[in-house]
């Protein structure tokens, strides 16, 4: 498992690279939860979500040599424009395996970032025996979503960002609310605040009939979604808990908790209006949490991670803002 | 005149009560600009725009006595917000004056913080008539919206936090974009920038017809506005630069320049898009000024300053966002 050695040298990787996100307080939303919302607005960070910071820093850790074989990633789109961005970045070849559906801002996005995108049918592909035939002909190296330590290790920068941001305010929150897709995000957090800010819960937030990680971490063991049903919340959809996440977040989390296509459409609509902030249905899905009681406050605090902002404006327009 | 020193006592007054907003900078931005854009991120201030600070630092400076007093304002929503955000932190009574037709979003939320709320029809009424109605019946002390030095240094601590962060960046900007209705902002940052920042060009920038700030700079005194068309920059539609704040701006600023509504929308929907930031039309006319080369970067750098963020979801998704 990672610790936070690990993550204190992916800070120094990233230094000047990532953007410390700021840490946001609206008192309209304070009123709504019954206590204090501290928003971590990773959609400020570069390419509009967390992502940037695992995919660099995990390239960062590659030699001299396997940097000029290239990346290669499957990702319905954050973590396309994460591995695009950071291998920019190093002047590197970048191909992504990206749906054929995904969200239009994605795929333009990847591609504008100079990344070759290959896509595939959900239904009918295997996207991971497309990314393994993207390897055998180039040599490029994998950089898997969320499974991987470098990954892991630089999206747990962000939580060393939290405990400093929170000690400036003078606050221990007593809980944190950040979504949950394969794990990554959720499980570099909880490394550094198992450490740092030991006495915060940590919940880990998914749309419901997604539920994996919170049927996990009751039953102690991996467990897949089946029959999932069709979710707004396309960044966190995923089967089953990473097999190198779930050990991390067995041993940090509290629990987890899921939450309605309603209640997340709700909180998005609250981001815009309150905070200002454009936040994609999947990276609202904490504050959805909170607000629909699935996570009450009772007049404590709660540090809500807000994982990206990667929404058409069409889709918002038509089907969220109305 | 303020002074630099007024800006700093404002800024001592305003810690720990005004947000510290971030200057963000946006790849894809800086791409269509042909340079580096920096932006200052007003809508993430308490109240949604800089409004607050001025009325918090005005208010911080009135004796325990004349805060008994309670305070009016006459405005269309984002001094009233700021009014009456800063009224409440002093547990004092406030009054505003607002149009029957100003944004939904900036009624509510004046309401919503506690202030009393009086509507004029702005074909019909006297707004500033209402206001000293006000004043004579209660004895409140009147907050204007520009035309004061407290709410003017409040304004300026906008220019001290710009000046630090580039600082921090290695950064002289080539210029800055700053929104001016009034121009009580624009007067507040010129006056930090002057001594901070003195190599960075200041241009005052407002909507296409009510560009009474760019012609007054040009000939040298007031100019009014005649006839001035439609907008839809609600927040900066002035008839004339204020007595306090035009000598301000023809001290420090190089000239103002006028954009169309159209390069509005597009500046609003790309900060929709790239730097997920929710932005209302008058706060977006810094970067319409950039993107529509009114303001042409020529590889250089520009501090873009985004003043405010209240527009209604429903006039964004309807109108803007399509």
């Amino acid at each position: 498992m990672i610790t936070l050695t690990d993550i204190l040298a992916a800070r120094d990787r990233l230094a000047g690279q990532a953007v410390l996100t700021p840490l946001l307080e609206v008192p309209a939303l304070n009123d709504l939860a019954g206590g204090r919302v501290l928003l971590k607005a990773e959609p400020l960070q570069k390419t509009g979500s967390f992502k940037f910071r695992g995919a660099y820093n995990r390239i960062a850790m590659m030699t001299p040599e396997e940097r000029a074989r290239g990346v290669v990633a499957f990702s319905a789109g954050n973590h396309a424009q994460g591995v695009a961005a950071a291998a920019r970045r190093f002047d590197m070849a970048a191909t992504i395996v990206m749906p054929s559906d995904a969200p239009a801002i994605k795929l333009r996005n990847t591609r504008r970032l100079g990344a070759e995108v290959v896509t595939y049918d959900r239904q009918r592909d295997d996207r991971e025996a497309i990314a393994r035939e993207v390897q055998a002909r180039s040599g490029a190296i994998l950089i898997p979503p969320y499974d991987d330590e470098g990954v892991m290790a630089g999206q747990g920068t962000i939580g060393l960002e939290i405990a400093g941001q929170c000690a400036a305010l003078g606050l221990v929150p007593d809980l944190l609310a950040c979504p949950v897709g394969g794990g990554g995000l959720m499980a570099g957090i909880a490394t550094a605040l198992a450490v740092l800010l030991p006495a915060t819960r940590l919940y880990a937030v998914e749309p419901e009939g997604h539920d994996d990680t919170a049927r996990s971490l009751a039953a102690g063991k991996r467990l897949a979604n089946e029959g999932a049903p069709a979710s707004i919340c396309d960044a966190i959809l995923t089967a089953i808990p990473g097999q190198t996440t779930f050990p991390v977040l067995k041993a940090h989390l509290t629990g987890g908790v899921a939450v309605s296509d309603a209640a997340v459409r709700d909180a998005v609509n609250l981001l815009y209006d309150e905070a200002k902030l454009v936040v994609e249905p999947g990276g609202a899905v904490g504050l959805a949490a909170i607000l629909s009681g699935a996570l009450p406050l009772d007049g404590g605090s709660a540090v809500v991670v807000l994982s990206g902002g990667n929404i058409d404006r069409a889709v918002f327009a038509g089907d969220i803002a109305v």
